[in-house]
């Protein structure tokens, strides 16, 4: 009887109900394993044992006179507790969509649950080696990129619609003239008519091309090549073909399948965009944290992630921004010559205002900063938007305020002024 | 500038706003157009009447005083409203996750929004069009279970994890020898170490084959083969090959876009289980209509669609499962000899009780009705369990109440009185 212990993983919940939790915490247990409202013919103890769900903790928290959720069992009142439940690895191999299956499957339907919210996953080493996780992650994005340190500084192509081809490469020479490391398409663009990938493309990447042959510098730029998986992949080697360093996709829209296999494929950095993600946040009460999603997103293949940005224009609290962003930074397994990091991207409303309070909050500049509005609607063009951009870095970087480095920084100033604070009022 | 009117989308929302809902919903339509805080210089007026998404409809509905969702901006007052979107066609062209980019992206974010949730979406003909749609439908299916007319009689393979394959084919022999028409994998079980499909599928395959020879019929086993899109493919190979009649993935975790490859590759009806959509519907103020998505799961080639059951053990009210089950069964696109509809898949909890009040909704026996310890766990054994559920849609079909049938059918008369109704008390 003294086999080595079966390698286990393990999901956090935080979780509302109408029962005592220690009997929630049970009920999700057994519909995660033997999944029936009897107990049959098959199902021995020594069975149960090896293959059960099992409550590792529950810790009561608050109780709320009225349910977060509907649907759920009646009770005087609803309990909140942090449940921890754990499967042997066994009951699932090496698969990121069957242990999804597990984790939430059918969890969040549970008449016992009047709110459910996967906070935390823990996954054996065993689980994480089987995956290749990021293949550029934040070394590989910075040398393809050609930025030794500081944040990538990045835009998005604006507006998110509606540009042909030619006018997109327009917009990519004003904005690599002007200095910017990161371009990336938006979410609304990938392979429509108007905008083929086989003309973006190589529209793009001529200019681009040209200048890295002029100045010995290429920024990066993000492809949106969501599709189904075998356009995605050919899409992927068109990019590359035309010396492309980077491909987008929206994560949440493919699906964990195909992230798996396009990373399998790709020999470029994936730029994971989460849109949709909303809905998996905006009600505390039923939900995944991303900083147990991201951790799947990157044992999938991505590079980049998406986690908005201080003093958005979004929903999210900006304690949840900070904690996604240092989510990402934090390595699933430390090995010599392993980096499985993925670079967090901000985005949404950012302008110069918020770099100080990114730096303080995450002490790093491995991360990529992306401005729509917030360089190319700076008074004095694009050029004077990028420089302030990297200027309100600099400063950060150095300790300094904002506006005391504005005092040397001219273009920074106008955008002091010219940007309102999205922390002021 | 008599050029035909381009074909359109267009989603509909029911929203919950601090500010005007005409307000919102412009707010809405500007962030799934060009999504910056600025007008930028490249946005024509031309450009944007092309491409900017269009308010089609806002009608108000009630007001509440405090938020439903956090995050939103604050107000005074929270005003409902159903709202409709469109986009022209061009803008993505046939894809779904770009679709769902499109018409989900970052709505769901928004602080202009404190609550948001996608009811509907209209597809032009040329976009459903592009799309297999379900190769098999209910025809196929039937044709291929052997199943005339009734529905389909299910079971799930239970305990859900832990058999090996020998011990899921002596309980599948015991099934097809108790008259089952559908067996299905349970979601928690795809191709674990201990049960891979490689011996699972020659092992229940054996079993069901050969009571196809003896008895000239073939009850369909539904394969569960979720994982990577390479992963499925194979999988969906062995199957075939040994002769299985159908394929089941958890398709929001393979994602939009492995399920359209899939379906490209398929030659067996893809049964798909939504394990998850919990997330989706739990709060009524964030999440998608399932009447919206199964039309997109149907578009990228599900035959079968899970829609819960009535008196289920699931949170979900059975208004929304009848909704969901007669989504599924409404045409998308009708033209001579096509049949784009999914059977719906009925489960959780479901025993002889619920079979009149789902055929009074419903006017159809096109679904499959799977019972797990309904059928199982019946007193006299799965064979009688098996009767007794077909025994109650019997009555069903010939309007007799089920007290009354049980009079000649005694396995009907035992599971009444063994199995406690979900509609009394």
């Amino acid at each position: 009887m003294a086999s080595p212990p079966m390698p286990r993983f393990s999901a956090s919940y935080r979780i509302e109900t109408p029962l005592d939790p220690e009997r929630a915490a049970a009920a999700m247990a057994g519909e995660q394993s033997s999944g029936t409202f009897l107990k049959l013919a098959g199902e021995t103890d020594a069975l149960r044992e090896r293959h059960a769900a099992r409550v590792e903790a529950v810790t009561p928290l608050e109780r709320r006179q009225a349910p977060s959720l509907p649907g759920a069992l009646p009770g005087e009142t609803y309990h909140r507790a942090e449940v921890t439940l754990s499967w042997p690895l066994e009951s699932i191999g090496a698969s990121l969509p069957n242990l999804l299956a597990t984790v939430l499957g059918n969890l969040t339907e549970l008449r016992e649950l009047s709110g459910i919210r996967l906070t935390d996953i823990a996954l054996p080493d065993d689980f994480i080696e089987a995956f290749p996780g990021p293949q550029f992650s934040v070394g590989g994005t910075r040398q393809l990129a050609g930025v030794d340190d500081g944040p990538l500084i990045g835009t998005i192509i604006k507006p998110s619609v509606g540009l042909s081809p030619e006018e997109t490469a327009a917009l990519v020479r004003q904005l690599v003239e002007a200095g910017i490391d990161f371009i990336k398409d938006d979410e609304l663009i990938a392979d429509p008519p108007y905008s083929p990938l086989a003309e973006r493309v190589p529209a793009v990447m001529r200019v681009i091309e040209e200048h890295a042959q002029r100045t010995g510098r290429k920024p990066m730029y993000a492809f949106n090549i969501t599709g189904d998986i075998d356009e995605m992949r050919q899409r992927h080697d068109l990019v590359r073909d035309h010396g492309g360093t980077c491909i987008m996709v929206s994560v949440n829209w493919i699906g964990m399948s195909s992230l798996v296999a396009l990373r399998r494929h790709a020999q470029l950095p994936i730029h994971g965009h989460r849109n949709g993600w909303g809905l998996f946040y905006r009600h505390p009460q039923i939900g995944i944290s991303y900083c147990a999603y991201q951790a799947l997103l990157r044992l999938a293949g991505a590079d980049h992630l998406h986690v908005n940005g201080l003093g958005s224009k979004f929903a999210e609290a900006d304690t949840s921004v900070i904690d996604s962003a240092r989510a990402c930074l934090t390595p699933l397994l430390e090995a010599p010559g392993r980096d499985d990091r993925a670079m967090p991207v901000f985005s949404s409303a950012q302008t110069v205002h918020q770099a100080p309070a990114t730096y303080a909050a995450l002490r790093s500049t491995d991360l990529i900063y992306t401005c729509g509005g917030g360089i190319m609607g700076h008074p004095d063009g694009v050029a004077a938007g990028c420089r302030s951009i990297r200027a309100a870095w600099e400063a950060t970087a150095s300790d300094t305020t904002l506006e005391e480095h504005a005092r040397q920084e001219p273009d920074l100033a106008v955008a002091l002024r010219a940007y309102p604070s999205p922390f002021s009022g």
